[in-house]
């Protein structure tokens, strides 16, 4: 294979480079023309096949794909070794060899790096533009990086989108793309697909030679979103940005980059959760004290709204609402207002009693009558409290009990009226103690015109963070354009929804095997607030219009606290569900939240997923099994656990005649005896899973 | 006339109003298919033919332009005096007819009143939209307002364009605005015309019969700036909204209206000058304390970079500029930076020593380096200053001499980002004692698609006036939306640029007759920074690269201090120019800001207009007169001085050879006794007129 190169007709010049532990080599070469390519080999296998690299600008002769000869190269290697605010680890290697590539255009001066970065569990490279007085400003037309797959796989896609990430995953060939797009589009407020055979990143691959192949980016910040567009002759991916109103994708100011590329591989898939390839290609941290930044486990009034057990919005009688001048004082309350003091200080009690750390309120604040699908610019001040919400009284009365309440910003998507108000909303939180807010970005984009994740908006969302940085606040931003390891610079950022959550399992359901695939994809750019832990699955028993049914068993939902890593965790049922499974609920209060170590101990994509981590700064583990439409049974031993030392399991598993659709809530509970020495042999069924925890038996 | 009505077809309901002194009659009906129409009449001549009224709505099969029937009409009649903070008077007297019509639509049970306020000098309109179940949330698609012309008037106009305002004023019959467009339309940095009979507000007519109209609009809030679209057969204007980005007009959300649409007319051209009924169709003043709002006579560093003697830019080093990034202290400055130091404290010794209360200081702050022309987002700071402006030395020198510095805020039509900074440029200001600032909207929009006059950024700039008073600013906004009388609501809008300033003197040359059509278009909807001042019209003297003349006597240019209203005054020339015209500049010097009461003596669109003013606490009287292409003898009488009284005028004039092209700089000054029997005849010549200040000579 690295031979290949040689026979190419044209090829004018090349450059290998090996990752540090040499399973990867890759190679940069010219094309007679002058445009760059490289490949990609793990342990010889081919991952990526010749690809061409660049960009077309617009109104510009002389584009960024050709005419390029190559001046320069430079190679070097670095270790580091970071320690993350929070995360699965603590402490990540940041491991590589480099390679920049500085190529020169003879006819227009014009000066571009490629540089790459080879890991041991995969590759990252992206477009660097140095000052130069030949290129100062430009618009990217079109990014034209290719990924040459070396055959048909088998892919874990969803719908390429500018405005959604809110698919479920289709399992395909990539030859099935194209036929199974349509089916994969599923209604959302807001969605705009652009190519029969777009996909959105992170795309999770298998190959038939065995290698798992993984497909995104990272540091995405003030440039559009990638997706793939594929050639489902040729097999070959091509960036695909998300444009602006005008159809460009990037106004460019050098010297500056594009985000990294990158092509996570290995034959073992559980190297594909492990890897912190992503965050290792982010910038080191630019909060010089983050003391303040701390993962959360939480309750909230929300579950009830989305199952539409009750509201958020106060009245229902407005058709249209006027901030300022529309008055809530003297119209009629309707009888579902979820956000209510007395219910919100029945939610403050519970996790005063259980120990979560805090509560979310949606639908507090004046504006939900008519919150989306009009286009509305000035449609929540986000200091204004209904008037059945005392904002004070329940401050203070989660102050008393050692509650911290967590903030609420749905913008839908009026992203300037959101900016207007942002410094005041911020300060708001501060002066009222709330440390945490969770951001929404529902419907069509104002600007009108904007998508979810062009330029425009990804330069929103990372202003939102840094800004709620300045006023110490932590973010989990729903909506938003998916995570791409920027919680790496900005660990106040310890949120994203930017998938299909749990809400969607009371929106019509999702597939069981979604939550095997997640941490493929979507959590490789980092955590999500999945909003797990629904113990009642037939969502009609309390809202009895909706006859969503949660495609989960229960002992999956407790797994899902372990295998669906996030410094953000809440437990999303109603009180009264959680009242009536104690035992079950044990777990959830159990539970860590930061960690010292991760262990994958199994792993397939649409499969199921075994991880094993251990509690930051504590000798407890807690291990998380999640099982897809098969059943199976999971087998793993215990020798990550201190030698000599017992330990208590508690095991929260799937009854054997447990189905995540005729019997959810099917679970059995085992105290065990474990050592470094055990071994587990348990059935997950369909849709299920289990959940343990290990805590030392004595010291 | 007012029986024609009578004779119409199909009418099937008519309403009548007669202004308070009984010139203007206007009658409301509804045709068979219930569409609104109205007409008006000036002492029996129609002004306005039967005229529909109505909009079309997004997505909505009941538009509002017929199908109406009249549920009520309500008449009053309102009659009040206000005291404006600054203003041609002391006090304004706001008296008219009202009519609300309320129109109801059987089938879709909407409901939506067409207001009609019926004044002595003309008529305003606008469409309301009351609370209701049955119109919430609602989108514009074209607002069909028509204004029906009674012959084939003549029109001083510029080209309709949904980004700038800065064209010389075609005189042309109405006939003629098609054949004309082409010509009319002069190049600009940010254009967007959009039809060959779309033609501006304010528009000023003379009709054959001796009637003056004029077509604008008034409190523009929220909604797109209204242009007039010719139907030039039927000799019908309808009003073309500025679209969004997508082609849609306004979001609209009930209760709400739309600004007023206005019909001023008159057969004494002087009345329209003297009408305040644009002011009067806005709200009252929302500001409680407005005793920080105070007129200002200014200099700047400013006419320098216009004409090229010097530059915005401080380096030529960078080919683009990343704020926070770029490295200014490294950089070699160039030769031409004005805003330095130094230069700056020549300005404000020059301030302090003429009576001047404020300099204006363009090209303070780093960014102008690439300031326009690349759709750049963060484009300037509005905190940062070049590092040869030193601002504390600056502001601290200006203290000293008792002169107030002026900020300058260049937007660089990037509004995200002035709005992202304008907290804390406004804090900045006021932090360093700054308490006007002079902003600017150069370039194409951003967000990008969006046009300077829609209703997104009608939005913004109302938002930078607003957000002004809250921190007791001072706003002179250029390239903003042209004003509509919204001044009188916040009198901290002290300026706007929003047409064809002085600065086009050095672009090429303006039409010498301008200043005599721009106080009836432009300054209908409040005072325009004009700039005026100039006294060396041949550019090339002191910036050899620029041949651009300057299209004005010196003479002419001293009257537009008075012929111009403006609280905001520059003498915008150079020091250097000022100095070697020291007895002209004594004008400049004495001339008021403010008025207790203002007398149109002559008028004539395009011809000639002669204003005198008295100063606002004093006894001091001031006049102007500027004449157009054609000489002419001016001839007025003072019968509005005290009886008894004796004044010294002194009187700046053309002398008789002077010629705006060939020899502008010939000026008289003479002192003569006058009272108010006096009289004077005076020559003006082309592109001339001149300037009296009338000084009480003894007690």
């Amino acid at each position: 294979m690295s031979c290949l190169w040689m026979s190419l007709a044209g090829l004018v010049s090349a450059q290998e480079l090996e990752s540090p532990n040499g399973n990867l080599e890759m190679e940069f070469s010219l094309l007679e023309n002058g445009t760059p390519t490289y490949t990609l080999t793990y342990k010889d296998k081919q991952v990526i096949k010749e690809s061409k690299l660049g960009l077309d600008l617009k109104n510009d002769e002389a584009d960024l794909f050709n005419s390029f000869s190559q001046a320069d190269v430079e190679t070097s290697t670095f270790d580091e070794t970071w320690k993350p605010v929070w995360g699965e680890e603590k402490e990540i290697r940041n491991h590589y060899n480099e390679m920049a590539v500085t190529l020169t255009q003879e006819e227009t001066g014009r000066k571009m790096i490629v540089r790459f970065r080879l890991f041991d569990e995969g590759l990252g490279f992206r477009y660097e533009f140095p000052q130069q007085k030949e290129l100062g400003h430009f618009v990217i037309e079109d990014e034209k990086t290719q990924f040459a797959m070396s055959g048909d796989h088998t892919a874990f896609w969803i719908p390429g989108d500018y405005d959604t990430q809110e698919y479920d995953y289709t399992e395909s060939r990539l030859s099935e793309i194209r036929e199974r797009m349509a089916s994969s589009i599923t209604a959302n407020i807001s969605q705009t697909s652009f190519s029969p055979t777009g996909v959105q990143t992170s795309l999770m691959m298998k190959s038939e030679n065995g290698l798992y192949i993984n497909l995104h980016e990272a540091a995405l910040i003030d440039y559009p979103a990638m997706h793939l567009d594929l050639d489902d002759e040729k097999m070959i991916f091509e960036s695909w940005l998300t444009p602006d109103v005008n159809g460009d994708k990037a106004f460019m100011i050098a010297p500056t980059h594009t985000p990294w590329r990158t092509i996570m591989v290995s034959d073992d898939a559980r190297e594909i959760l492990a890897s912190r390839m992503i965050y290792n290609l982010n910038d080191p941290i630019a909060i010089e004290d983050p003391s303040w930044i701390k993962p959360m486990k939480y309750i909230g009034v929300w579950w009830e709204m989305i199952t539409g057990k009750s509201s958020w919005h106060y009245t229902d009688d407005f058709s249209a609402v006027r901030l300022g001048e529309t008055d809530y004082d003297s119209a009629k309350p309707n009888d579902t207002h979820g956000a209510t003091t007395e219910h919100v200080k029945e939610y403050i009690d519970f996790a005063a009693e259980h120990g979560f750390d805090g509560v979310l309120v949606e639908g507090w604040n004046i504006g939900w009558e008519d919150w989306f699908g009009h286009s509305k610019d000035y449609v929540f001040d986000f200091v204004t409290p209904y008037p059945d919400f005392d904002l004070e009284e329940v401050r203070d009365y989660a102050k008393s009990k050692g509650v911290e309440m967590i903030m609420h910003h749905e913008t839908s998507s009026s992203v300037r009226n959101y900016e207007r108000h942002m410094d005041e909303a911020y300060q708001f939180m501060k002066d009222n103690g709330y440390n945490a807010v969770k951001s929404g970005y529902v419907g069509d984009m104002l600007p009108r015109g904007e998508n979810h994740y062009s330029q425009w908006l990804v330069n929103h969302y990372q202003y939102a963070i840094e800004k709620a940085a300045d006023f110490k606040i932590m973010v989990n931003a729903h909506e938003a354009v998916r995570p791409t390891g920027v919680a790496r610079t900005y660990p106040n950022l310890i949120g994203n929804e930017s998938a299909r959550g749990t809400e969607y399992q009371a929106f019509g359901g999702s597939k069981p095997n979604h939550v095997t695939v997640l941490p493929f994809t979507r959590l490789q750019g980092g955590p999500m607030d999945y909003t797990p832990g629904i113990f009642e699955m037939d969502i009609s028993t309390f809202s009895p219009d909706n006859d969503s049914h949660v495609n989960s068993t229960l002992a999956n939902q407790l797994a899902l606290y372990v295998t669906m890593y996030s410094p953000l965790q809440m437990a999303a049922d109603l009180i009264e569900n959680y009242k009536r499974f104690p035992d079950a609920f044990q777990f959830i209060k159990d539970v860590a939240l930061d960690w010292d170590k991760s262990i994958y101990l199994e792993a397939e994509p649409g499969d199921y997923i075994t991880v094993a981590r251990k509690e930051k700064g504590s000798e407890n583990w807690f291990i998380g099994n999640v099982n897809g439409e098969t059943p199976r049974t999971s087998r793993i031993n215990f020798d990550f656990l201190n030698k000599g030392q017992k330990y208590i399991a508690t095991i929260y598993s799937d009854a054997k005649d447990a189905h995540y659709k005729t019997n959810p809530q099917a679970y059995e509970i085992k105290k065990v005896v474990v050592t470094n020495k055990s071994k587990l042999s348990k059935l997950s069924v369909p849709g299920g899973g289990y959940a343990i925890s290990i805590i030392p038996a004595e010291k």
